[in-house]
């Protein structure tokens, strides 16, 4: 075709072969889409705009893989670009222990976020387009362009047809983002065979209705003019762009066009015939030719490290001419807090006056939001709810709006928590120290449980700001009330679920999710006020579960979250009165607890004392810290606070109750702390 | 205006006031929506066709609330067109044991789907119109036209910024569902105020490109005749329709047009003002003029019933006609199952070959699946992964579509998880027996969590079929091997959440889930070959857990499901070669195990005898069965599963040393069974 240089067919064959080697060897994965999209890949990663030699530079462009399915392509990239993937890297593709997984991982130079499960890598690139624009708006001045890249990202029909990518794409709409360019590998085919079989909507039209520029180029397979043409377009736009490529799934094998090229290695006749096809060695492997290396070095990684060195200078200039935001933009590089910020957290005594951890969590953000420029919050509708939002905030919205700007970090997600929990994990993903809170109901957390999942493993700390956690919000009911939320988190892992009892505790859950570099949390709130308790402290609360009021040799430990520590320490009263002593042990996140020393977590929780664990919500996995669960095991029910809680016997009567149920339980018996464990 | 008579008007102003008279009573709710929808609500209803007196009539036609905020809009309908709904139920709204809960809840006749949570309501009614069109493909016959009703649908702008009601949405127009009927809340407002801080895409055009007959409505306020026109226009639609209704929130409000009127009670004067505006006394409370009751019963209750009757009648000639349809109707609107269907039910030996517990559901829904017509299966995607769709099953597609038909029952979803859950429950809220059952890898059912929970909550007793149910997933990695899952959704009351561990299993999970009449199940199936267990049966694995292979005083109880069963099994020749004696117990469900007698569950895990848990997925949970726990509390590795399997250590040398440490940690000690609790 004349508008593919020899060079450019010869890497752009060398990616596909590359890409279902890895798959040949592997035995395992998907050939299809590389074979489709790797003109594509070359047209993009061409004109790309990084370093490898700095992979975090933080005006580079950004590229995702929202099909991740089609990982090999990638890891062709990498190693064809530069990265630090060998081709032995390649050959274990797949393999246990390899740096090659089935699904891109966010911990490997030159991937941003971790894709696979569909619909979120295009929604990440939502949130890497969302922090581009508010990094620039901060930081650019007049000559001093510091920040400009593009996020590109590839999807498939996969990702198109999950809500989650509907949402955030509706949102990138309403932004006006024109930083990002998504091409939409219009390939016709899923596992299920032709897409006609579940999605004739007209995506183009769609897209348009979301306020996106949309471009379709029709031959994928060959037009590498067109890709361009419609890539230069695409940056010339002040809108998102789809750039809708229709292509041959598996193109050049026997297979392709047919859901058999999708997930399976090819055969041995169809590679070595493509290999042949391609004009390579159908019995060579792994084949790069040196021209290629050579080619992309020059086009490409040459020009990359120039321009990161201009940067370095242009940055240099900068910080003479603006030093504090110079200052500002090292530190948050650097990925450190002012190191005074700690003290700005509000603290209390019991003499302050009773109030929700909601409007708690409100108060800190109040003191917190402006001395942290990093700080970039939303909720997904319900500001007025969940108290999200500070008061001096200005929205994220296009400069034009007329209702905000970029330089503002107030997002208004609308109601869309799948799409919110993928942004968040992109806007953390960007880089410059980016702490992004989303807030909504603890209950609507787990529609994003599919995002939420993907910021525990790819280790994205952002924060979830969950108000109404529990059957303390009342009327809304059982539709509204959380049961299993706080268990289904805390079950996964590397996720921090905070459930703080008071103002301090609220502070330090603050405190210590903010600390994060690789952990997200979760800050469960009530809709109820709350009295500050005698004896919480930021310090203490910092551990996950301290104790809050002690006694000489207790009969009973009991221990609570969030609601119940106050109710817990009034059951004190009614037990004393019975001659019973109880110690009490705030808990407000099992995972920070954990991490605790031995000897601090068997001070909290010792040997020798049944111990009762009190909550609201499903006591399922208390187990591992207390010997008796007093929690909830139906669905909630509707009507006033005060009355819901005192149906559940959630009250100092019947908490003392139960704990004097446990001590005649373990009476005459050793009683092991639950933190002992066999193995 | 002219288009509304003076009773229309009344009957409508009636409306508006018991909703805001309710809201007022509980202090607590949303007016704003039912004072713009009540023109719209009385336009639907009048002509609704239904009986209250036969409220399960299977030909009436459907009415969700997907705005399920707006409830109290909802008990005002339910009174006035003669449900079971008291004036004094209303007055209770809100309140602790009322019948009359803060969202809309499927228990209550005239509602069938629990709404809320947005975007799950318009879900819903997709399936319900699937249903429709199914059991009317398949029983209409001509002169006989047992199914042809409506399902309407109202729906505000949080219900279509939801990622879920894009895909259900998405699919409703590629499946041409003209029996769906959806009014669309057009106020602009949100409780983040104006939709314009977040929702600015065009909604029509999105629905056209859905494939939608799109109609909008410009005075929702009070031009009746352009919202019966619309609606009767709907109806001759050859595609569903979307009828966008500008409305003004609480509308004749002192606060119309803005958000304060969402979500709080009218203020006394506002409500009074009000009251006069419309005619009524403003000192007077719950006021029905006798002539809305005369008036609806005349012009839709009546020939509600009568329709009804001539229903009856027709079924009564139809079944003369058709002995066998008619049959086999009445057997599902009893809900029950032939007699003998559990004989179909394949079973194993330990003779029979290994196979993935994902082979051996299809297995078992080959044998059943033509057997029960009320079967209706699909899969989001993944139908060559998953084996969901049975050899002879036809696809649920449009008559005209040339891949399918009406009558088929194994719907092609797309990659649509979410919008799969709310559509499985929309199908079985229809009646008739529909078990309608969805496939996706485990993981992803975590996408469709907000839709599951409801499953629960309103007792929809649907199926997931959920494969790839572990780290023995292999090479996809950790994006795609589940770690939290079961111990999520086993955290959440009223499901069955089943990991059987061989084909008697996998036949058991399939006879309890299908008996089931108000509790969904999620099945959890591996990707890889698993062994027919010696000493399991279709009986025993029924009762949740059972012995698989006893041994007299065994030193330790070890419990597995799943695929760990069979590891567990060859673990006991590894302890017996050190002495040691073992009792293995397989664990399909929990939720099914703990509805045995007490008796029963102690044989099976009696004191004396320290018990392991073993599930490679998090332990989180199990201690309530087990005294310790093997599990994995990280996310898991991409690999060869047997090599992923032995890194984890589940085999049965890494069963056999835990079994051996838990012994020694139990020396000595009295062990009383996990079950015996102290409350």
């Amino acid at each position: 075709m004349s508008t593919v240089s020899s060079i450019e067919q010869l890497a752009i064959n060398t990616i596909k072969l590359l890409s279902v080697d890895q798959v040949n060897a592997a035995q395992s994965g998907h050939p299809g889409a590389p074979l489709g999209l790797a003109p594509l890949a070359h047209v993009i990663w061409k004109q790309l705009r990084f370093n490898p030699k700095n992979p975090t530079w933080i005006n580079r462009d950004r590229f995702v893989l929202s099909n991740g399915h089609s990982v090999a392509l990638l890891y062709s990239l990498l190693h064809l670009f530069g990265y630090s993937l060998t081709i032995e890297d390649l050959k274990q593709f797949r393999q246990l222990h390899s740096r090659t997984p089935g699904h891109p991982e966010a911990d490997l130079d030159g991937i941003d976020v971790t894709t696979g499960p569909l619909g979120q890598g295009i929604s990440n690139a939502v949130g890497l387009a969302i922090a581009q624009k508010n990094f620039a708006a901060r930081y650019n001045k007049p000559g001093f362009t510091l920040s400009d890249s593009f996020t590109y990202v590839v999807l498939g029909d996969g990702c198109l047809q999950e809500g989650v990518s509907s949402e955030a794409s509706s949102l990138a709409g309403h932004l006006k983002l024109n930083n990002l360019i998504a091409f939409y590998d219009d390939n016709h085919i899923t596992i299920d065979g032709d897409t006609n079989v579940s999605f004739t909507e007209d995506v183009n039209k769609r897209y348009e209705a979301y306020g996106w520029n949309v471009i379709h180029v029709q031959n994928g397979n060959t037009d590498l003019e067109s890709i361009r043409n419609a890539l230069e377009q695409a940056k010339k736009s002040d809108k998102p762009t789809l750039i809708r490529l229709t292509t041959i799934i598996g193109y050049g094998s026997l297979q392709q066009g047919t859901h058999s090229v999708h997930g399976a290695p090819l055969k041995a006749d169809d590679l070595k015939q493509l290999k042949s096809k391609l004009g390579f060695n159908p019995e060579e492997y792994f084949a790069v030719p040196q021209e290629v290396y050579d080619y992309y070095q020059k086009e490409t990684l040459t020009p990359g490290e120039l321009l990161n060195e201009e940067w370095n200078k242009l940055f240099e200039s900068y910080s003479k001419e603006y030093p504090t935001e110079a200052g500002e933009i090292s530190r948050r590089l650097k990925g450190e807090f002012p190191s005074d910020w700690v003290s700005k957290l509000p603290t209390y005594t019991p003499e302050d006056k009773a109030l929700a951890t909601r409007k708690l969590s409100e108060l800190t953000l109040e003191t917190i939001f402006d001395y942290l420029p990093e700080l970039i919050g939303g909720s997904a509708d319900l500001t007025g709810s969940n108290l999200t939002r500070t008061k001096e905030a200005t929205d994220f919205q296009p400069d034009d709006s007329g209702i905000g700007s970029y330089n503002g970090r107030y997002i208004r997600y609308g109601v869309r928590e799948h799409g919110m929990g993928a942004i968040l994990n992109g806007i953390a993903a960007f880089g410059a120290n980016y702490k992004a809170y989303g807030g909504t109901f603890l209950n609507f957390v787990s529609y994003a449980a599919g995002a939420v999942r993907l910021s525990a493993l790819s280790g994205h700390p952002v924060i979830w700001v969950a108000t109404h956690d529990s059957i303390g919000l009342g009327e809304d009911g059982p539709t509204h009330q959380p049961i299993e939320t706080l268990a289904h988190f805390r079950a996964v892992p590397n996720i921090k679920v905070w459930r703080p009892a008071d103002g301090n505790e609220v502070s330090a859950s603050y405190k210590v999710a903010l600390e994060q570099k690789h952990t997200p949390s979760i800050i469960a709130l009530s809709r109820q006020n709350l009295p500050q308790l005698e004896g919480s402290s930021i310090e203490k609360a910092s551990k996950g579960a301290y104790v809050l009021k002690d006694v000489e040799n207790p009969d009973v430990i009991i221990l609570g979250t969030g609601s119940e520590v106050s109710i817990a320490v009034d059951s004190v009263k009614v037990l004393a009165d019975k001659g019973i002593k109880a110690r009490i042990v705030s808990f407000p996140d099992t995972h920070t607890f954990d991490q605790q020393s031995e000897e601090y977590k068997l001070s909290v929780l010792p040997d020798g004392v049944p111990i009762l664990s009190v909550e609201v919500l499903s006591p399922f996995g208390w187990s591992k810290y207390s010997h008796e669960q007093f929690g909830i095991s139906r669905f909630g029910a509707s009507g006033k606070a005060p009355e819901v809680y005192k149906f559940f016997e959630f009250t100092p009567e019947g908490i003392a109750s139960r704990a004097e149920k446990t001590i005649e339980f373990y009476k005459g018996q050793q009683v092991k702390s639950p933190l002992k464990r066999a193995f």
